[in-house]
């Protein structure tokens, strides 16, 4: 049986891979593990029956055999653990690949996450000009920390890991802040990421599904 | 040899427990591992030899024979698989005890961490009453779906494990907030884990820190 997935029925982010179900499809596709997707709507997201696998509402969740999961961080790892290609084998360099996937949700990732929420929700408050010069400052901070990190080296700890697709994952959410462009190296890590074959083909089937729902269907 | 954490040498929590060495340690009691501290002042953190172990140049930071990891996610992950005591033997509850790792750290802690900034670094600011309002707002849909989920059961998911220590922390971090008393089932689960013998020990052990160094010394 194949692991399955959840997604949004249609994605607020438009097909842009932004929504967190791209990073598990990414993870399964490095490592060549088909799976099943199970379209959800908002409405159903709140629903006993989903709430009963992810207790947030939220996607991504994961259903394999009797294993029910939910948080896409921890979905990527379990990917990561199960099948071959996600994380290297000596032990030292696995718990470092995983301290950047947990770098990459609980460091790098609340700052940005806080700059697209305001860019978006509090475009009309009085204070968004003040607030948003602040939180863009607090995504500069980490960018650049990472940036000197990653300093000329193709992934952030030897091979690509997962480690390497969660912290992209992240990246990406900047889409069209224009911050990312500020930082070369940071913006080539990213590009080369979704050049992969595997980000390619997650990218391609989540942006289908998009465009099935938005055209209709 | 024991592993060897990187803690403030003088806490900003006045040794409430909040600063994220306190996971770590309390990891390191449950599995009843030794181990030594190395404190750091707020300029050593943005030092080149600290930044060298953790690039976002915070602590703690977990050095181990010619292991270092930053990021306390990843270090009480760490600490979990190298030593009994932790996470279940079953492989799915392993898996599932993880995610309630990273639900605690990427889905439970962003709001409530940006309740407590707004909290102290925006009470004279303009828009202080109206975000706030919209921020507990945030954190208390978490709070509900987690009570929800935790219902009368002791843990999370079956025995006290990783996913509990991680949960707990995070939750702790609403500290003089006032709202974690209007879900008692939560605030009952954070009292049960804080009367664990190894959470009183490391407890006691980071207080020993910041009372000693507010001392002069």
């Amino acid at each position: 049986m194949n692991p399955t997935i959840s997604a949004f029925k249609t994605s607020p982010d438009r097909g842009r891979g932004l929504a967190r179900d791209m990073s598990v499809r990414w993870a399964l596709e490095e490592v060549g593990q088909p799976y099943d997707v199970r379209l959800v709507t908002f409405a159903e997201m709140k629903e006993e029956a989903h709430l009963a696998v992810h207790p947030f509402g939220q996607i991504p969740t994961y259903e394999e055999d009797d294993l029910a999961l939910f948080e896409s961080g921890a979905i990527v790892l379990h990917i990561a653990e199960r099948y071959a290609g996600l994380l290297p084998a000596d032990a030292n360099a696995r718990s470092r690949a995983i301290a950047w996937m947990f770098a990459a949700l609980a460091t790098v990732q609340p700052p940005i996450v806080e700059h697209g929420m305001a860019s978006l929700f509090e475009r009309d408050k009085p204070w968004f000009a003040d607030r948003l010069a602040g939180l863009e400052q607090a995504v500069r901070q980490r960018l650049r920390q990472l940036s000197d990190r990653l300093g000329d080296a193709e992934w952030l700890d030897g091979d690509f890991s997962a480690g390497d697709l969660q912290m992209v994952a992240v990246l990406r959410r900047l889409g069209s802040s224009g911050i990312l462009p500020d930082y070369p190296n940071l913006a080539a890590y990213v590009v080369r990421a979704e050049a992969r074959p595997a980000f390619q083909r997650a990218f391609a089937d989540q942006l289908a599904v998009f465009n099935a729902a938005s055209s209709g269907g």
